[in-house]
């Protein structure tokens, strides 16, 4: 990670150190503000990483209800005050400057991706952070379940199914899903640990055949990178923190900032904290 | 229960029959809007019950920020549009009709204790159904815990505690608990089975010592009925449904609708479904 990875959007190529693994949250803050980007898996391993969308205050309750209606996707660890940068999940952070890369999004239209978002920000957004599917790749690890795309140096795939979430207001959209390869002889771990983590999408929400969801190839994410499996792992999908960009393409409104698609906020809370038991 | 207790109001004594057990929960409903009250520990074992609350809709975000921030006392199960008296969690209910009893609250005062709340009803009140913890007891008593409050056929006992929410906006106000006696054998099942069960409160804010919540006397609740522990019990208190109704207090909003306590509304939910594994 530290200054050696390539970066190329989408397809960015991670190259998790042993140093990035290692660090403190708040020196991997540090780092995204000064200027680094790419994927965050692995990042400050066993810190909890987080979604972001900001919208304006006008388009808060709808969000919020949205992700009430749809925890599965949409987990919130913490909701801001209208227009404030900071958060309780992490001291001293600058929401503005402490991502790796953001997305800033007019009328449901990706339009720049910055590293830094203060030349964007208004004093009515209100900030949502979103649990995020990176959380439970320790239990994962911790359970022996091998994790595939970060064994290969990649983002995780994330794919637009065809099952709508629950609309709110003038929200709506499509349930994002990542993909995880788990061999047979680990699922029964992979969907008990993960269901021990409902705060961070909790258990999957289907294994096996893509189309089930409306995945017609699974070599072509809408986000992140392909994965390749072993022979007879089996296709694990669970509900996605990237919904809610899903949720601004489709409903469209004016304005609202999002995280890059893999380049989460890092708290600094343990992951262990939102493990029920 | 059906039609043989006593209702006293707070000090309401319950006297739930197999009957009233083994009701549905569409009968359930349909029994308390033609007429019958009281505490619904019990009826229809199995079966979610929630706690209720009405807001105008310019008080609803501040709401759902709160319950958002306050998970613990308010899991939000499902929120209503403006105006809506019906609910995804019981179909062909109606909110205003279907408790056993109801609050109407002004200006934060407690003004009216009615069966019914359609003379009340106003276009603008969004209704927030929030997890309650008797959907928990069913795990309790599969676990062996035995349920001191139904044994003696009384409600639980519930106190306000010292321990102040996180606010949102203009709400405000303390944590209230329940309390159940467990027997020093039983602990562990009890914290680990409701644990399993964030959705509807989840494991304990305390187990031991009342003072350490703030509690003066365990034999004065603020709500409900005390209950006799047994000598070795451990008391043990979990977060409550009730909190809303003591921010209502503490917040004077202008006017609010709540269930009366213990009498709860009936979904047509199966807690099995709240369980994450």
């Amino acid at each position: 990670m530290s200054g050696t990875h390539q970066d190329t959007g989408d397809r960015a190529v991670v190259l998790v150190d042993e140093d990035a693994r290692a660090w403190r949250p708040a020196t991997a803050r540090s780092r995204f503000r000064e200027g680094l980007t790419g994927p965050t898996a692995g990042v400050a391993a066993g810190h909890t990483q987080v979604n972001l969308i900001s919208v304006p205050a006008d388009w808060a309750y709808e969000m919020l209800l949205f992700c009430t209606r749809n925890p599965k996707p949409c987990p919130v660890l913490d909701v801001t005050d209208a227009g404030a940068w900071t958060t309780v999940l992490a001291d001293g952070a600058d929401l503005r400057t402490d991502l790796p890369r953001y997305r800033v999004w007019r009328d449901g239209e990706l339009v720049e991706e910055p590293t830094d978002v203060r030349a964007h920000w208004r004093d009515d957004l209100v900030t949502f952070l979103i649990g995020c599917s990176f959380t439970f790749e320790w239990a994962l690890s911790r359970a022996g379940v091998p994790i595939r795309h970060v064994e290969q140096g990649r983002n995780v795939p994330m794919y637009v199914t065809g099952r709508p979430c629950r609309p709110a207001g003038r929200l709506r959209g499509p349930t994002v899903v990542p993909m995880r390869p788990v061999p047979p002889r680990y699922l029964s771990a992979a969907i008990r640990e993960t269901a021990l983590l409902p705060a961070v999408h909790g258990g999957p929400v289907h294994c096996g055949d893509p189309s089930a969801l409306g995945i017609a190839d699974l070599s072509r994410p809408d986000f992140g990178d392909a994965v390749e499996p072993e022979p007879d792992d089996i296709p694990v999908f669970w509900a996605c923190g990237v919904t809610p960009q899903a949720v601004v393409m489709a409903s469209r409104p004016p304005f609202a900032l999002t995280h890059a698609p893999g380049q989460m906020f890092i708290t600094d809370e343990r992951d262990e904290r939102y493990r029920v038991v």
